[in-house]
């Protein structure tokens, strides 16, 4: 079937055509390096490394309370969404890993799913449980609150939802849950908070006692949406709360996106760092809420700050400091899989410039107070264009040099299309 | 049947049962205010004037992108809406006009459908147009947008919906379009601002130019969403320059939630009382973004300030000065009815206490700068109990002394239930 | 001395001059709250027991960087300074003590302080240090940190400032060291972000190592200003953190002004609250950042909602739960004497409203998801109109009913006019 | 004197000993560009042409409320600032004018200043009145508003004043009078704000009377600080309205720090092109507010974006599309030459990446719909590392490759520091 794969001599074509200049630029940055002391080619395997998830829903088209528009060849269900998921891998081959959402990604045979998905290459990252909807034929409603409902009822369902998604990971090859809810309230007065907290921290523990011993729970903190007075996890300090009170496994993750204006991420990173509680990310960029737009699309230096700090962290070898990383974001106007493919890379990018960052010369600047230079120490990194070394790395591992130019000569999306009926239009909620 | 209106005689009673409660404290209030030289019942016959249309989709529970969790006795159509709307009108009696929305009200006959608003005591408000989503067999998408679209065709479509609009408009007594648009961009380099907003100007001249005579055209400006990055009308900057360039019917509607996190919106309502375009009002609350919840629920002094400098235009008889309000919010965890009453209650009492600011006094601290005095001046006014006042203006209009109270008396909510069925539960669109 | 006090007498009369229409305006208050089961004699006695704390440094005239256009009759000193402390306790009666602030109130001898304060019927409340900004002949300086700083000596010196101001509290009888610390970087880069909270954690636990035995320590967070890029105590995540790493006595203080836009600062207070870490709060007002406006004047109702949070941690007996509260504004456009009176009168007008909601009620909606009236149940508290009340509790207490009007009538201003040079103008920073 | 300039020698020592690298580096970028139809010799005459001014006030160590840390060998007076401002031009020659702000820069004689700035390659740039702060001996104060006071002596005295500095402007060479006010309110209800803004018409109509044909009047909004409720001419949209009454001298110019949280500034640019109102900008950058921090240190790819829009506007050839274009930040913890050097660097790489935009790609995507290459083109750009064309362009004026590192080599600051008197520290005003 055409649709199943890219076909892996129209990658090998593509980067054929553009090797002779890649190697040029990357001899040239490379010369560059040198002179800042930098080998590029342990760079390169430094950066070969890295590895960010995909989430599942992320390759369907997204939308907002107004509209969703979809896209053509939408996938019907998590068979079709593996396939997606793996041209992204076999494109920018810094995506091994697929974390998928229930119920919205349930099947019968986990045995099946856990070897389609090895077709492509793939394996799963950390499974996300839902309770922020309602499904068809569920007994109780999550209208007012899941784990931190006032009804024992509905929190003893929401529980259990999470304990089968522990279950399914288990089966698949996760190794974390990841737990975020959209409990909180819309108007002054309808919750009392501390109760509704202790409520949090009752289930929780409930479904933490179920976590295999090698497993970690992420609680994910959001400041708004879908609640719009206050959300139990509103931010980091409340995370980081719950965090502590069930144990060592549970981990605070932050999502770019989930912050009051003018925050500073980065400062939070190094936080969490310290406290040893640090989950990873979800990537994803926003300019005004949780927009859930292309990483590094509003903001570049921002998220090379956050890796400023992650790389920092690794570097200095901070205990208990392994985060995961996964991109999180809703793509209403551009091909899911163009939109992944180039946040991969810009995520990779940023970890590059991090990389690059003469740490040596900054603890000096920062040690005496020479604050433009060790500005400047950051900028200089920033400003390199490691374009070709993510080129070379993804041509020396079988992907393509230009991934959405490769994509787009393929024909994947209309292949697809014409086996996946397209969807209507939706009108939306408002 | 018994669903169609609360039964006249269960207003009465319960207006009965509290009377001599509600004219011990209007006695007193009126005691109060004497005393610094208001006149209660001048005050009641102006408050008694005081009208505020209700949106015709806001009697539909709302939702969010991540879920919609329906209600009871949903309305199913354009008419259980008017229904649902006679019977706010009919217990807080200040809601006497619908504001349409199409083509979701759309029906096949416009006189039927204005009689059918008449036997509830309403007539309509601004027609709505809506181009932020696409319809069933619609030939083309708005997905990339709509008046400001790059194909002129997209565009053409979007300007006769809008002519659409004004047709049905005439039909049932409107005398305003109010255009708002979900157009804008998602990333940098999307769309081209200048460009995109000379496309704007153009399509609104043509839906300006169908105008009938005595109708006005409401812009209506909003920061984000639908669109991430950039809105077309994303301030009342854009708002006031295209309404400056398609001539005087052109005015800037100010919804409450439309604005940047910090902004003052009473300064900006005072700049377009000066500039003489002030629209009018959508009402609603928020606490991040545009979370459209109840009208003051969250910060009522500012919903006073509002209205404060409305009093003020009024009273100096500021110049084409004659602003539309409506009440614009969505009810995701509360029974519309209920939230739609308290809200129009809400939006009463401030216009209210804003008429007890002591304007003379007023000015005086202002021009002799005493800071505090002219500060404490407001307070004096907004901390002013004026529900006695209130209570008493809707019960001499035959309407309820406590609203939600004999609403829930009257079982509307389980009889229409009895008949409209139940909606499913929605996913979401995250 | 004319000026020392205002008269008794003055305060007499003009509280007789109102006593009729306040025992009228009382008396109908109290009709209106026993039909809620509220006794207001026994409000009123809860309410009367408030008290909030005065800062040294707020009868001063504030400025901004741009300008300070000073007052007439600054205190020139701590001894000025307790004399308009002790006219804002001789009319409000609810400010009895006074957070001093070092090194600008230092004395050569404390106990004539002390005694110099009593005579005015004032005790002191927590003492403040000052590391952020330099005093002459300082041998180090503050300009890149203080308590974090990269150097060793500076943080030394920081330390033992901290250590003398709990020295001279000791002596003037408090019981509270506030620490807030200027500390933080204006670029990305210059400071080591887990670097430098390990020296603050460091330089603090030498600080807590000296507090005596029934001492408190108050941190102090502030998202930003001075510092522009990131602060080292940044939110009440980083706050939490280090009150856990210090100790019991270490807890989490709450400026109203210092935290993100669109923060919800009362889930926050809940969240202290549950982690038995609330220190207290600074109150004032603010619309865009660190404004230090008057304490209500901007949003009161969020005030209000902070007091339902604390109304109901003591009335749930939550454990650990002892704030302190002061006032921390800048008073740049108004007579500080004035703006601290009404300032007191407002926090105590939201703490007696929030004694109002029907906890019971609220309990049982919130339970049940009555979102609507549970909401409603605040609001209803929030619309009383407590005047008399507080006018009563003042008069009994001996203040008086119109604090600024007796203020102004008794010409105190004017008098220390007269023996109170006036500053010269301030042409800013920049 | 050798603190006079940098030593021509040094700066061509310097230049010559990095020349073959820069040659190096600047041979294979414009192979890169070559591939992109870019020539770079062509590029480098577009990006030598460009100049940003410098305010005179910027060479000064700036401060917060809480204090100010003054640096070594601050200007005294004018002509400190000049010599300062000709060693900036020394180094990077594109910055060859200086904006004066009266009247701290006032002199007896404007014709031996304008010399002075002569002998260092500088000219003047826009005069900029100050209203916002008294000065000794000023007989009325602008504590309540200056142009906007209630008072007509006072707006006659700032009246006056800003004529003056029209007077001394033509002595200078300038072109433009820029105004900016602190005027605005602390408190609701403090001003009336339309008469307050029909106060600031008439006040500004007189001082736009008196400028020479030739000349522009700039008015600068600003959302915040010093005034902390309301601010008169708050946004782009007063801003606007203002130009408007005035005529069509006058101009909106833009402050990248005095905007919204999450403002689109790019948007507002684009849309004062469109309505032919841009005066121009002042630079800088932020994270919280008006935090005056050195222009693209926090957020690198919004100064990308403005210039983007800029060059399309020249491009494109917008009527009336002449911006002036200005530093404005505040040093505090930095050398400030060392930071005005680097900000200019830093404005003049935005620009040059801007002009690397492929305006006929983007236009194809744009008008197609082609989302994710239209944002990519605009990245590819931004990646463009082109740091040796401005190295290049400095050393072929006689600048310097690495301006900091040559500036630090002369020895400039240890040098004015032996002649110009240490500054006390400043304790703040809080």
């Amino acid at each position: 079937m055409t649709t199943t794969k890219i076909a892996p001599e129209l990658i090998a074509d593509h980067a054929h055509s553009v090797s002779a200049r890649v190697d040029s630029d990357y001899k040239h940055l490379g010369e560059q390096l040198a002179r800042r002391n930098v080998n590029i080619d342990t760079l390169k395997a430094e950066v070969a490394k890295f590895a960010v998830a995909v989430p599942s829903w992320g390759v369907g088209t997204g939308g907002t309370r107004f509209a969703r528009f979809p896209g053509k060849g939408e996938p019907r269900n998590v068979f079709d969404k593996l396939q997606d998921c793996g041209v992204i891998q076999q494109l920018v081959r810094c995506t091994p890993t697929v974390s998928p959402h229930f119920p919205w990604d349930k099947v019968s045979d986990y045995k099946e799913l856990r070897q389609h998905a090895e077709s492509f290459g793939l394996g799963f990252d950390a499974v996300n449980s839902n309770t922020f909807s309602d499904q068809k034929d569920q007994p109780l409603s999550y209208k007012f609150g899941s784990l931190t409902h006032a009804d024992a009822g509905v929190r003893a369902q929401a529980v259990a939802h999470n304990l089968e998604c522990i279950e399914i990971g288990k089966q698949i090859g996760s190794k974390a849950l990841t737990v975020w809810i959209g409990d909180g309230s819309n108007f002054p007065g309808q919750s009392h908070f501390r109760r509704q907290f202790e409520r949090y921290l009752d289930s929780n523990r409930q479904i933490y006692a179920a976590l295999p011993a090698d497993w970690n729970m992420f609680l994910e903190h959001k400041m708004f949406e879908p609640a719009f007075y206050a959300t139990v996890i509103q931010d980091w300090g409340s995370s980081l709360l719950a965090a502590q009170s069930l144990g060592e496994k549970a981990r605070c993750l932050v999502d770019l996106g989930h912050h009051a204006p003018n925050t500073n991420i980065e400062m939070i990173v190094a936080r969490l760092v310290h406290a040893q509680k640090l989950a990873g990310f979800h990537f994803n960029d926003s300019k005004y809420g949780d927009d859930d737009l292309d990483s590094g699309s509003i903001n570049p230096f921002q998220l090379f700050l956050v890796f400023n700090e992650l790389v920092d962290a690794a570097q200095s070898k901070a205990p208990n400091f392994n985060p995961a990383y996964m991109l999180d974001q809703s793509h209403n106007v551009t091909d899911p899989i163009e939109s992944l493919m180039t946040s991969a890379v810009t995520v990779q990018r940023c970890y590059a410039q991090a990389l690059l960052v003469d740490r040596t010369a900054l603890t000096g600047y920062q040690d005496s107070n020479d604050v433009l230079m060790a500005a400047q120490t950051l900028k200089t990194a920033f400003h390199t264009d490691v374009t070709p070394l993510l080129q070379k790395i993804r041509i020396e591992a079988g992907g393509a040099a230009d991934p959405v130019a490769t994509y787009r000569a393929s024909g994947y999306r209309a292949g697809v299309a014409a086996v996946r009926p397209a969807a209507g239009p939706s009108s939306g909620i408002v």
